[in-house]
């Protein structure tokens, strides 16, 4: 078991609250409240200079005045008291704190320095905290609540970690209403003890957590989160999203919580990487979150739909084709079974189509089991189970005629679906339940708390199911992915330390790639002319020659490339004319590598980041197609494979109009050894090698700039 | 007025219903007690063999003892009663009905015949109808409901037409829990008689209806839909999920309504080309719908965001942003105006966020007000604004502390926005709000009724808000685009008669191509190889010599194509060796034309639907990349120049490396005239233009392959 602060924070014995008074309309009082009414079973010791007691409950006048130390110091007033008030719990010997006050880093120069002096404070007696600004936790098992809002649904499996307080207290009748049960939720604020690197890892310990949420705005620690995040993805699912990425977005991130946002598509290849699945709203990372967090995986593509309707079945069917997944059309000895359990017209293919219909016990129950029991089904999809929710529609048309009570007429229905809740235990395959009606229907709610997830549209309820299978693919890929630590080479410092000197020419820089294993092509750097014909006699007709040295950028623009060189006059006019133009300049004598296909990859450093990898199609597409994926080093092989797969143009690899299938585990090994070369020295501010080009079914880099760091 | 059928089927004078009984579990009786229900104004008479009234209203034994002749007939029957009773009808004099019944086309062999003769009787009486098997329909100003499901909302502005009965059945208590109302609704079923198109038409000339909602699994007239949507997209936004494109959407959706499916690229340039905007969910038609149906378009893209959360504003932004829209930062002025209605930490740069604050009076009136008044905005979001929804989960906490009862609680809260709600009109810039409550919260409730959009997510209500700058661009683009009919050019006809007999060769099909004003390679065809060294001297060194005849396919790999050929000698020994390979052919002498841009388009037929015209990426990535886009002819010129912008890489026609920009007007003219040239000759089966270079700034078109129809 770690010694993460959380697993105190999230179970604390007894807390302290500074904040808290009689005037219920201050947030401190209301978190007040929300604690105590959350039914947490210890001691809440309130602080408070005036009063005796606040609703009921004994007040300190002072920190010093507690009976006992409290594990959890909680506070909730004005900014400039948490420094010293901090300092105090922790001369108590109090070691855990939940700081919801706002007022530091995110409102600019005098909050950083807050900040810092509240660090300081903490550190000197170790003490962790969550926040400032932040809304609190919620623990549904212990329970704990200290957040703005009650908790009103019982506990799930679903662990939050968010970014904005608003997401684990604004949202909380919202997903009530939706059946979405929340295990632990925590808003980390500004992150200064506590991050979300440490949340995820107390998660991922916690025996109750079987899927987390995320939103995010800005990661503060990428490479120990990448490296956290691949681990956990391995056995608990992750959905997340990122909202930082735009112009607009990481304005308005900047102002709420002080982060520093980076690129999207960082963000993107991060997540890929460590197995996170992104989403792309808040109601995504609950709904899929619900999904993950209550239904066994997949253990195929292939999902059987049942409905009652052919709309709803037909959009389910094309929502999961365009995610990948099959809606196998069914054998003719299950369609013979399915047929004897039927009425008359309905459609026994799949999707099988009750179309109108109200026998609940064939929909929920009957046909349930004959799907599920099925070898040619992996999971099953539902659309059409409908109750008090339907009954209720229909009253106001029926109660003249039935002369009919409300619940009378409810009843009349009573879909019985109680069979159902335990078949995704039984059958360890998924269910996923469409109903266009909400808690308000009797069968929907019990199926809800029954751990099926109930959403409120056929797409949804597909596109949840696509993604168990999508967690499962990223499961079984994770198995055989770890990343490989190697010594850097030792010539490697040879070259480094010239480039301290000199600069990075493309010589030394091929020649650094070359002592990674980056396959280049061949070249011989000469200082003369006389050695450049020497040289190309000795890689053989035709050559390319280019100017070599440091200082030299642009090359082609200034004319400093000479391809295809056949003869030893060539060459020599090809000297000539580059010492015109750079008289400082070696000549780079090299092979000439013809290749149609023409690839793109570097090393680029973000600030806060690891080095991030890029590999893109190259050629003169290159820049209109933007086609390019990033990942962070170090890469994993199958990592790195992955991100080649990840382009859109990637069937240019495969064996496609006469040329052969390229050998891809080579293009993965440059990107992961690229990765390491940075890791190893992080003076090398950037890498470029463009263009990779494919010789045969071999990529070689042809030309290659490093940066080095200023 | 048009004499559309739907203008007496939507709102009938008198309505006769042949299937309703006193057993209130079968549907027709249900669809009768609903249309009772709904309050139509007209008298409805119910015909039955056996009962002398049907829950108490006279019923006839026999259609030919109604005592009038009823405006609209509508049968939920047996199939086999169908064919008879509208004959029965039609005799009578009724024109018009709604067959409920299935059985028909969906089902297969039987039910095509039995749709035939169903048709062939209606015809004999002009008798129009909705159905077989569709769900009937809705028109909430009548009103008038026949569907199985009672109206609970009050009208609308959006209108619905749906190839499922369950978008306007199952879905109403949805929909009013989400404060989305309805104007008018059509299910369309098998659309034997009247189909989307005179739906779409008949709703054009709706003045209630401000917006058009679709579920389409097939479309039947493709070219009257383009021609139709075209028209109406200038004056009413349509928006539409389309299913049928992917393998299992097809197949269930040919069991539902005996759809016949295209592909998915077909319909997406199809909708593209019409002006309507793609759903990807029946959830986005509704809230889209709901949108574009109540508020008014932005004059531009900036969109102001007023929060009480940081998370939901910065997602809200993101969402923008992604989808082009700004979220500009504020000016100094307009900030201060902000600072001076705001409490001290807010944020007045846009986002506007207020953080954790209860005064609704600010978030609802105050700063709406501030904000739609400034000419720095053209839309405003709103998220936070929370009235009983919030009081409501916060009661358990409180009561006890205030011995307050619920109600009294909630109206402690009290949230005026009735200023807010004719702000949109009065400024005329779209106002939507989101909120994690529902309509359970009396803010969001008079919102909802006040024809502000609540949607329950930032991203839904920030989507919807670009979805409405969207189509404004739809609406002004529209205004320019006009199809040019052409007469075919009169020596078009030769060239035709002369495939006809001998099939397409290369000449031939360039030939026409030019006839129709496409650009192509300079080229002489040769009968001899004296012609062609003649031939090569007239166009000038360097040239390409071709095989050319009818029978002859893949020539490059048969050797029957010879590039740059600089000399008569090289000429001739590319005659030669075209003769042996394929003594028949004659000898086509083309200018060598060099291009490092490769595009492609061509002319397809689908059944059913109008040419379809195909642009794309060219060259050595076409295959990989799969980049291309497609419309159906005939194209506007706008149309074609959005076509070629709707490709990934059509940032390759901007000048690249050195390279001009292309005559994007001369790309255009191609797709318009070959959609052209193909409306014209329907004996031409299929076009492909491959490549099409671009020398300088202009398209070439180097190789043609035309295929006459079988």
């Amino acid at each position: 078991m770690s010694d993460n602060p959380l697993r105190t924070i999230m179970a604390p014995r007894s807390i302290a609250i500074v904040g808290a008074s009689n005037n219920p309309t201050k947030m401190g009082t209301i978190q007040y409240l929300n604690l105590r009414h959350s039914g947490f079973p210890g001691p809440v010791y309130p602080i408070h200079p005036k009063e005796n007691q606040i609703f009921g409950v004994e007040a300190y006048p002072q920190i010093e005045d507690l009976p006992e130390v409290p594990d959890l110091a909680m506070l909730v007033v004005p900014g400039h008291l948490v420094v010293d008030m901090i300092e105090r719990f922790g001369a108590l010997g109090t070691r855990h704190a939940v700081i919801i006050t706002a007022g530091f880093k995110e409102t600019g120069q005098d909050g950083v320095a807050r900040e810092a002096a509240l660090m300081q404070a903490a550190r000197a007696h170790g003490l962790h905290f969550l926040g400032p600004n932040c809304m609190g936790l919620v623990n549904t098992h212990l329970p704990l609540n200290v957040t703005a809002a009650p908790l009103i649904s019982p506990p799930g499996h679903l662990s939050i970690v968010s970014q904005s307080g608003t997401y684990i207290t604004q949202t909380l009748q919202y997903l009530h209403d939706r059946g979405v049960r929340l295990n632990k939720a925590v808003s980390v604020g500004n992150e200064a003890s506590i991050d979300v690197v440490d949340v995820l890892e107390f998660l991922a310990e916690d025996p109750e957590t079987k899927a987390i949420g995320m939103y995010i705005e800005c990661i503060r620690r990428p490479g120990d989160f990448l490296a956290a995040a691949r681990r956990i993805t391995r056995r608990i699912p992750i959905i997340a999203q990122y909202v930082g990425g735009t112009a607009a977005g990481a304005r308005s991130g900047s102002s709420h919580t002080g982060a520093l946002a980076g690129p999207d598509d960082i963000y993107d290849g991060l997540f890929k990487q460590a197995g996170i699945i992104r989403a792309q709203s808040i109601e995504d990372v609950y709904r899929i979150g619900q999904a993950l967090s209550s239904q066994p995986l997949p253990a195929g593509k292939r999902v059987a739909i049942l409905t009652n309707s052919g709309g709803p079945g037909t959009a389910m069917a094309d929502t999961l084709d365009r995610m990948g997944m099959e809606v196998p059309a069914f054998s003719a000895a299950l369609q013979e079974k399915l047929q004897a359990l039927l009425p008359g017209h309905a459609s026994t293919a799949n999707p099988v189509d009750l179309t109108f219909h109200v026998d609940m016990t064939l929909m929920a129950e009957t046909l349930p089991e004959a799907l599920l029991s099925s070898k040619e089904v992996d999971a099953l999809l539902i659309h059409g189970i409908m109750d008090t929710g339907w009954a209720d529609l229909a009253y106001p048309v029926f109660k003249d005629i039935f002369k009919m009570s409300r619940e009378d007429f409810r009843n009349s229905l009573n879909a019985n679906i109680e069979d159902l809740l335990d078949m995704p235990s039984r059958f360890q395959k998924p269910v996923i339940i469409s109903s266009f009606f909400g808690r308000q229907d009797r069968a929907a709610r019990r199926l809800q708390d029954g751990g099926i997830p109930v959403f409120d549209s056929p797409e949804k309820a597909a596109a949840a199911m696509a993604t168990l299978h999508t967690y499962r693919t990223i499961r079984s890929k994770a198995v055989t992915s770890t990343v490989v630590h190697r010594p850097a080479p030792k010539t490697a410092q040879t070259i480094i330390d010239r480039a301290r000197i000199d600069g990075w020419n493309e010589y030394d820089a091929k020649e650094m790639l070359r002592t990674y294993g980056v396959p280049t092509c061949h070249e011989i750097l000469a200082e003369s002319i006389e050695a450049a014909r020497q040289a190309a006699h000795t890689i053989g007709f035709p050559v390319a020659v280019k100017g070599c040295h440091a200082t030299l950028a642009h090359k082609t623009e200034r004319g400093l490339v000479h391809l295809d060189l056949a003869s030893e006059a060539a060459v020599t006019a090809a000297c000539e004319s580059i010492q015109n133009e750079a008289g400082e300049a070696a000549f780079l004598v090299c092979e000439m590598v013809r290749g149609k296909r023409e690839f793109i990859a570097g090393v680029h450093r973000h600030p806060g980041f690891p080095p991030s990898v890029l590999f893109g199609l190259g050629g003169i597409f290159a820049e209109a197609l933007q086609d390019t994926a990033i990942r962070l080093a170090p890469l994993t092989p199958s990592e790195a494979l992955e991100q080649i797969a990840a382009i859109r143009s990637q069937a240019l690899l495969d064996a496609h109009r006469g040329l052969p299938t390229v050998d891809r585990k080579a293009l993965a090994d440059i990107l992961v050894n690229i990765g390491q070369l940075a890791l190893d020295f992080p003076q090398i501010e950037s890498i470029d090698l463009n263009p990779i080009l494919i010789r045969d079914d071999q990529p070689l880099v042809v030309d290659a700039l490093f940066e080095q760091k200023k």
